[in-house]
């Protein structure tokens, strides 16, 4: 073995144990290595047992393949429940707690074949309070969030994959300030039971990878899919969309260059691509998502709301939960209703373009600890319950990772992916 | 106090607290008198503990208001997690277990001063399994599914209300067989955190009570806004479209009968009743949610049916289960393309009409305890995510209760209530 197994992909790892060049055993025990060597630098961890891992991928040592991610080990975010490890959901009102049952997510991995490998580091009830993750590229600067462990993780090359979560900017960001692949699906293509809720208007499970392939293998075994290789779209076939919507005026000049020396570059290489401007209401979305996401996750977390006060952070209690409570039905139906109209707006759209193009944060990761950074690039996407990617296309200013952040149609999962992995051979976009 | 308080509806019992004639304890044990009485017969509870619920009450009596609900017991579907007391979701696979938190819908009604008074019976994960419960009008009957135990135990007056959830009819058809209102809310409107989760496209928290103003009243505490008496509509100015679709057919004639007798005497009363012919493609959306809420479910329950199969019932397993792991994603994401149709479909048609009006079942509660009945009157209106509500408008052949059901445009939920209540007036229905 010439490589270390803990830098593989899932489609490296996966060929190499289909081949008998590698156990499950040694892919995990790589990684475990890899985590002793990174975690006090990283952080990424919530919990990981060494010993867990290890037993779960010994059983699959002797068994032939289990399924598409047979001996893959991955990381789960915090807010996921897991049964055989604790899940805290940053904060500590569940300090210790044990869920009675793994999040469907984290069994139809199990299910797929995959190891279950720790816990990640959340943000508190994945909003704005940071864990104590920091950049694997940058250890003074924030990874992002709020699924800040997974990105880390995957970045730092402790786990080929790891689930987050995504209400507003939560996989796409640290995505891009860790320099990694990060897939938010179609909403509600990935089942949610077993992720705490935080706006159910909008949560979508999400995750992070070292290439477009293996998002789509994850994918496939998420929703229970046969697997099926990627083919990558022909570029020359695609119509993209540049998007500098009123997110735009928040990206950084230097940002806004690269990408858009990266549309030019595409258009060179032979696909098509046209600016598009936003539909009436557009600029809307983001204040319609703080209006519906505010009033779902004050009413969600009633519980810790009125038992556990004391314990919900400053910012939280007095932000998003006091901005929750005070938004009324109506202000929140009509919303709702605004959205409805902006997403079948975009619909329309869509028939023109295969994908849109657009950045997926205003720059490099911020520095700092104390925040993780603005999702504005994200919002109206995910409002508008799209799929999008964040490619790790450039190095900023700084040296550091900068994403580039694709869109497709709803439920054009599969295309999105594909074109995905045109664009990163165009731009020779390597993790 | 001349009338046994357990009989009160929540304005009846709120105003005798209010006017210090009654206390929420003498509401509680009157409440548990009753449960001694009749659950040997009913069998409503999963889980009722007087210890628990008194020392609630106690609580409460000595505080001036807390909300609207204050010192009102209320019965909770058991696949609602509450904190003190077990959620067992009707399967031995979670025998006794406790979850860590209460669910939102919990906590909101404690927010607003309930009782909360024990775990109603649930069939097997809210499907077809049935649990112990009885109808409390037949003991021989089915009380209607999934929400058994909630329905029996308001119009057995064990509780003036209970929480339900249904994905398809699990809180319509138990209310007409059991003789009592059920509501099912806007898709959307009430927080689903901490519900086991069936279908994540259709779930939704219901309710069972004894008057329209109760729902009302609960509604307001669950999405949190100020308490509002309900005003019924003028009924002269409603436009009510009588809905005979493809389920009429699977309605029985008596029922049909007494249906359209009601049709007619809202129209004499002064209504405006017209006929209302559904949608093309309205009698397929029942094959749609189907392959949905199959495929949903099947996803959602990874973990019990890979680490727990021999534990769930040879119907679910064979039944839904299998189908769901079937039905592929195109399939799926097509029946949710078709139903996004659908839906806009009956937006329009909703601007001609305030609401609609039809069964609420098929008959009269099936006899026997092996089947929970027939959804087919129930199954497209949740899958639109409309409000509905039943009355316990009518009595069938054998004398036992059958409901009237109404259906309003999407979130237009205050409307349907308040028209509901005009319709109760005019039927002089009376629980």
């Amino acid at each position: 073995m010439s490589r270390d197994p803990a830098q593989m992909t899932i489609v490296e790892a996966s060929r190499a144990i289909e081949s008998g060049k590698l156990t499950p055993s040694a892919l995990t025990d790589a990684c475990l290595d890899r985590v002793e060597e990174r975690e006090p630098e990283t952080r990424a961890w919530a919990y990981c047992s060494g010993d867990q891992s290890r037993m779960a991928a010994r059983l699959l040592d002797s068994q032939s393949s289990t399924g598409a991610l047979h001996g893959i080990p991955f990381g789960v975010k915090d807010i996921i429940d897991t049964v055989e490890m604790p899940t805290e959901h940053g904060t500590p009102i569940f300090t210790g707690h044990r869920p009675v049952r793994d999040a469907a997510c984290v069994a139809l991995l199990k299910e797929a074949g995959g190891v279950c490998f720790g816990k990640t580091v959340t943000t508190e009830l994945a909003h704005f309070h940071p864990g104590k993750t920091r950049n694997p590229h940058a250890a003074t600067r924030t990874p992002g969030g709020s699924s800040s462990g997974s990105a880390a993780a995957v970045a730092d090359c402790m786990v080929p994959f790891a689930l987050g979560t995504q209400t507003t900017g939560s996989v796409l960001r640290p995505a891009s300030y860790c320099g990694v692949y990060g897939y938010k699906p179609s909403y509600g293509d990935v089942s949610r039971s077993g992720v705490f809720e935080c706006a159910a208007s909008f949560d979508t499970v999400g995750w992070f990878t070292r290439c477009v392939e293996d998002i789509e293998i994850v994918r496939r075994a998420l929703i229970r899919a046969p697997s099926k290789p990627l083919q990558p779209a022909e570029l020359s076939q695609l119509t993209i969309g540049f998007v500098r919507d009123v997110a735009w005026s928040k990206v950084e000049p230097a940002t806004q260059k690269l990408i858009e020396s990266a549309a030019k570059q595409l258009g060179l290489a032979g696909a098509s691509v046209e600016d598009i401007q936003p539909n009436a209401g557009f600029e809307d979305i983001a204040q319609h998502h703080r209006d519906i996401a505010g009033y779902e996750f004050a009413r969600a977390i009633t519980w810790e709301r009125t038992n556990r006060q004391r314990l919900l952070s400053p910012k939280l209690l007095n932000g998003r939960c006091e901005d929750g409570l005070r938004c009324s039905y109506e202000r929140y139906s009509n919303a709702q209703s605004e959205l409805a109209v902006q997403r079948m707006a975009i619909a329309k759209t869509m028939q023109k373009f295969d994908l849109l193009l657009t950045a997926s944060a205003p720059g490099e990761a911020w520095e700092g600890l104390e925040a993780t950074g603005d999702p504005v690039c994200n919002t109206a996407w995910t409002a508008l319950h799209l799929p999008t990617v964040s490619i790790p296309a450039f190095k900023g200013e700084s040296g550091l990772p900068i994403g580039l952040q694709l869109v497709a149609g709803f439920r054009q999962d599969g295309q999105l992916l594909a074109a995905a992995e045109s664009i990163r051979l165009a731009l020779d976009c390597q993790v």
